[in-house]
C-alpha cells in the first residue's frame, strides 16, 4: 500500500528530556505542565477551543527504536503483540495521550499531565469527547492481571 | 518541520461505500459491523489481543478533501477552528475510532460499532484502556450547545 506523507504541525515541550524517566500515560502524569508550539499558520485553526478542558495528541514518537512486531511493555517482563500495549516502537510510531488543556495564549496551548518527550512533533490535535472517546464495561486482556 | 513517513498497516472493511451516511462518530454506529484486513506480516503483532473488548483505530482519511482551517462540523452550520472540531479534513487527516473488537482470525479483525469509510487506510491499532484513556469531568466548549 502506499505511503502516508504527515507534516507536523508544532512541537510538544516538556520537561522530559529524553523517554527514560517519563510517567507512564498520562494518570502518571497528573499535574505535569507542558506546552504546544503550534507552528504560527495553524492559529486559525484553534478557534473555539478554548472551551474545551481535555485534548487528544497524536504525535509521532520520533525517539522510538525500531518496531518489534513482539515487545515487552513497561509495566511487565513479559513479550505480547505490539497492537496489545501501547509501547511507542509500533509499525508507526503514532502516541496518542488524553491532556488537559489549561489556556491558550496566540499559537501556545499550555498543558498539564503531560506524559510525552521535549520535541516531539506533533500530528493532530481533537477534542476529547466523552460521547465520542470514553466507554464503559471494558475488558483488558492480560493487563487485568497487571 | 521534517516530513514524517507512514506505511499502512492493513485496510479497514466496512458497508460505507463513501463518506455520506456515514454515522457520527461510534455512538451512532452501534452494532455496525465491519472488519480490519491486517496485512499478513504484522499477524504477530495481534498476540495478546484477543482478551480486550475495545480498540482505538488510527487511520488515514484517505478520501477528506483539502484541508481548510476553520470548518463547519456535521452537527452545526458555524465555523469553527479546525483543531476545535473532528472533522476528516485535517491538516494531518488521521481519523480515530474506538470500536469493539469481536474476534480474530488470522489476520483478520471483526469489529462493531465502526463509523468509518471502506477500504480506509489502517495505521495503528491501540489497545483501549479506561485509566489511560478514559476522564470525567470534561467540559466541551461549543458542543455542549449542541
Amino acid at each position: 500500500m502506499e505511503e502516508i506523507i504527515y507534516k507536523p504541525i508544532g512541537k510538544i515541550r516538556t520537561r522530559f528530556g529524553k523517554p527514560e524517566g517519563i510517567p507512564i500515560q498520562p494518570p502518571g502524569a497528573e499535574g505535569i505542565t507542558g506546552k504546544i508550539e503550534l507552528m504560527p499558520e495553524y492559529k486559525k485553526g484553534l478557534e473555539d477551543l478554548e472551551g474545551f478542558s481535555h485534548l487528544i495528541l497524536l504525535y509521532h514518537c520520533h525517539l522510538a527504536g525500531e518496531c518489534s512486531l513482539l515487545n515487552k511493555p513497561f509495566m511487565e517482563d513479559k513479550e505480547h503483540g505490539i497492537f496489545a500495549i501501547r509501547a511507542p516502537s509500533r509499525s508507526n510510531s503514532i502516541g496518542l495521550s488524553v491532556v488537559r488543556l489549561e489556556k491558550i495564549e496566540g499559537n501556545i496551548l499550555y498543558l498539564k499531565d503531560v506524559d510525552i518527550v521535549d520535541g516531539t512533533p506533533l500530528l493532530d490535535i481533537k477534542l476529547y469527547v466523552p460521547q465520542f472517546d470514553s466507554r464503559e464495561e471494558v475488558k483488558i486482556g492480560w493487563l487485568e492481571k497487571i
